[in-house]
């Protein structure tokens, strides 16, 4: 075995931890792969720290003990998500996105994989101490997202489905009337694709009265799963909803259709706790 | 702007590299960020290129001349794609995957984010060539795989839907007849969410005749689209199928309902070219 030098560790560790969020790493792991001291590992990881630290990319994490180890958690602080935001609110307020019916064409969005992982980034973020054991989300928009997200808490995904397949083996149906347009639906998640018991975060790209998302917290129910957290990308101004707590990063305050003109303000995210000032 | 020490340079470039596959950055960019001689941040590539290409992580590829920079390509190796092929084998395997009609339960792999990183990393070594400008896949359960390889590729996303929804706007639908069973269906891509005359790459979970991946074929056809390659996570032996060139990790030779027994073998990805040794 190799010894490393410290510039090829730090290359080599800051891989290791920035891949794999929220996984615990033994400092013995790298002291033994590294053929190195515990204390120039302590030292190399203090300057890795330092620089996710200054540059807002996240955190490093000791944990002491035996079964101790240093993790990585991603944080975005308030200025970078505030500039995700602005972004995404200059974005939405396209009216070119402006679909018959008044809604609003997202795709391009949801596709743009950079775009994507920011967003999972932040949701990481504000989600990291919710004791999520898996993320859900609904077909089809929504797994971009949801994936994202789960690939920075270290998680696993499950995909909720609008109609039940056979590849999904045995699922729990239970049956769902959209708020805004009483439009009534299933929703299906496959029985093994969810703990018993677990904590699930729900991620979904948008929200009206909330129709959907109530469908899969009535699911989780059903899993006795309980609700860590609900995030969508945007939401958008109704009346009355039907869930009450959760974190949009945008809102869509107004379709003018005949006016061809879209008005989008930032979502709760910022007035919720969760991001760090800086 | 503050002068950064090489061991933050080092452990900041990598972030940045790793984060970013496929994006050219200029040499210009880290001098000037870092405060460093363009000479000091060329041995600091030199040593993430090292790190990168032992550890089969990928290589640092320099692009000279004005507008020249450097950026990052994920490279899989034989033996690392080995191993993950290998792995996909036992865990497909699984006798307890085996549903009525001798359908397959996957979706636990496809939830699995860390899995599903491992597989984009191999598709985007085989196709780092292709010239694709996008990645396209069919909902549901291929998302996470093509948005995966689309990340590692440095790609947009584009998502083939089974029915046309109205928040796709315009779309171009097609009709397909499955190959297996002869049954009939459509298929559906919003007009925006692909240029015209692009290249794109079709990534999908399981190919059984091909009927599907055959309508995205024809799909691209519609928009003048290029296909820059097909690859799939597992594909099934059958009689006839209805796509010529395409890459599996996976095949499955046989499910014995019966019998309850799966016999899973490595697909043609290690016979083709796109894979270094190593």
């Amino acid at each position: 075995m190799k010894k490393w030098k410290r510039s090829a560790r730090l290359v080599h560790m800051t891989q290791q931890l920035l891949q794999n969020p929220h996984r615990l790493i033994p400092l013995g792991t790298f002291a033994e792969r590294y053929q190195a001291a515990k204390s120039s590992i302590s030292e190399d990881l203090a300057i890795i720290h330092e620089v996710c630290r200054s540059e807002g990319l996240g955190e490093l994490e000791t944990v002491p003990g035996a079964a101790g180890g240093v993790r990585f958690l991603p944080r975005v602080n308030r200025s970078s998500s505030r500039a995700l935001i602005d972004r995404l609110c200059r974005s939405l307020s396209d009216p070119g996105r402006i679909l018959p019916g008044g809604y609003l064409y997202l795709s391009d969005l949801l596709g743009d994989t950079s775009l994507v992982r920011e967003i999972g980034r932040v949701f990481a973020s504000v989600f990291a101490a919710s004791g999520a054991d898996a993320v859900i989300t609904v077909e089809t928009k929504g797994i971009p997202l949801a994936y994202a997200t789960a690939c920075q808490l270290g998680l696993p995904v499950a995909i909720v489905r609008r109609d039940s397949r056979i590849t999904e083996g045995s699922v729990v149906t239970i049956n769902t009337v959209s708020g805004s347009s009483k439009r009534l639906g299933s929703l299906s998640l496959s029985r093994r694709s969810l703990p018993e018991g677990g904590r699930a975060l729900i991620i979904d790209d948008f929200m009206k009265a909330g129709g959907t998302v109530r469908g899969m917290i009535d699911l989780l129910r059903e899993f006795n799963a309980e609700v860590a957290g609900v995030g969508v990308m945007t939401d958008s101004r109704v009346d009355e909803r039907l869930v009450e707590d959760y974190v949009s990063l945008t809102t869509v305050n107004e379709v003018d259709v005949k006016g061809q003109r879209i008005k989008v303000v930032p979502g709760n995210l910022l007035e919720r706790g969760g991001i760090q000032d800086g």
